[in-house]
């Protein structure tokens, strides 16, 4: 059976809700990543990044959320969570799920992570007050060129859904005001309508 | 016919050496990114994001390495550039390419695009000074625990390989002496002779 690794308040939601919508068997756990849970040897075993998402599988362990989606998808071809037969609509979500990873996520973890990327205070300080400008241009490319409603890639929901409902859940924290993007706060709302979401969702409070 | 957006010393290099590898028929256009092509109007149709590399389809456009480079690799399956039928297998090089894009790559980007993320020219000098350092961390994570050699996934060429070339050649800018990472020293010089790289590489100086 997968077992599935996760933190709160992590980019792990998107993958956890795609495995709940799958209907693969799976056991969730949750890791104290305030306490460090992710750097014990146990964990490092299993991801030697210190990060969550994981997913261990039968055969070895996945990392990073657009590498589960996907396989998620192609595992559990009946849930339809992918174009798993096209591949420039796979392209497409696999495009938009990268971008959520590289630039989105990343834009994100500027404003509790800087240590990653510097050293100085000064510089965690200048990275946080930059975060609510650099999320909310993302934010306006994904509304304006990337969303094509009523799902990321059109009438049918994807695994690219779960992973921007993620994202769309940091705006208030990253001080992004949700009704600037109606579309995005409409998709956000549709989401929290799935099953999947209200069974998830409470887990990574 | 498929075409292909890159410019010089970018990632779009991975891309167009899989593209290479593929045999499919495409047509390659150089932007010059110091000139900021990439931010021109006509451009900004293809891809909104100003950034390459972008792939020109008669379905429309992708962008972002991991996925065109899965694009790239679903389209010309007979080049087995990825194991498509294993969804497993597919997930590894996907985990792999996936933490090229939203970790390396961005390491890499802090030496000298600070500006995404902060304002003051005291981060910038900051992430700078520290981007050997991170570089470093990311590469030795890759040789300890996440390549297999001869090749990234092990006996097969596939799509994260020259995604890994062109990490492994931001190294000597980077600062990092590639001679601490034997195994990937080795993959760099295999790499240098293959006839794709021996021809695109020379269109990326």
């Amino acid at each position: 059976m997968l077992k599935f690794f996760f933190g709160p308040h992590s980019c792990a939601l998107a993958s956890h809700i795609a495995l709940e919508e799958s209907g693969l068997p799976y056991e969730a756990v949750r890791l104290d990543l305030v306490a460090g849970d992710q750097k014990k040897p146990e964990y490092l075993k299993i991801n030697p990044k210190a990060r969550v998402p994981a997913l261990v599988t039968d055969r070895g362990v996945l990392t990073e959320n657009p590498a589960i989606l996907a396989y998620i998808a192609q595992t559990a071809p009946k849930a339809k969570l992918a174009p798993l037969d096209d591949a420039y609509a796979f392209g497409k979500i696999q495009a938009f799920n990268s971008y959520l990873c590289a630039t989105v996520h990343v834009a994100h973890a500027h404003g509790r992570r800087g240590y990653r990327w510097a050293d100085e205070q000064s510089s965690y300080d200048d990275m946080k007050r930059k975060v609510p400008e650099t999320m909310a241009a993302c934010f306006e490319l994904i509304e304006k060129d990337m969303f094509e409603g009523p799902w990321v890639a059109g009438k049918d929901y994807s695994i690219a859904d779960p992973y921007l409902f993620t994202m769309e859940s940091w705006m208030p924290s990253d001080q992004v005001d949700p009704k600037r993007f109606p579309a995005l706060l409409e998709h956000r709302e549709r989401m929290e309508q799935r099953p999947a979401v209200q069974k998830v969702l409470p887990l990574h409070g």
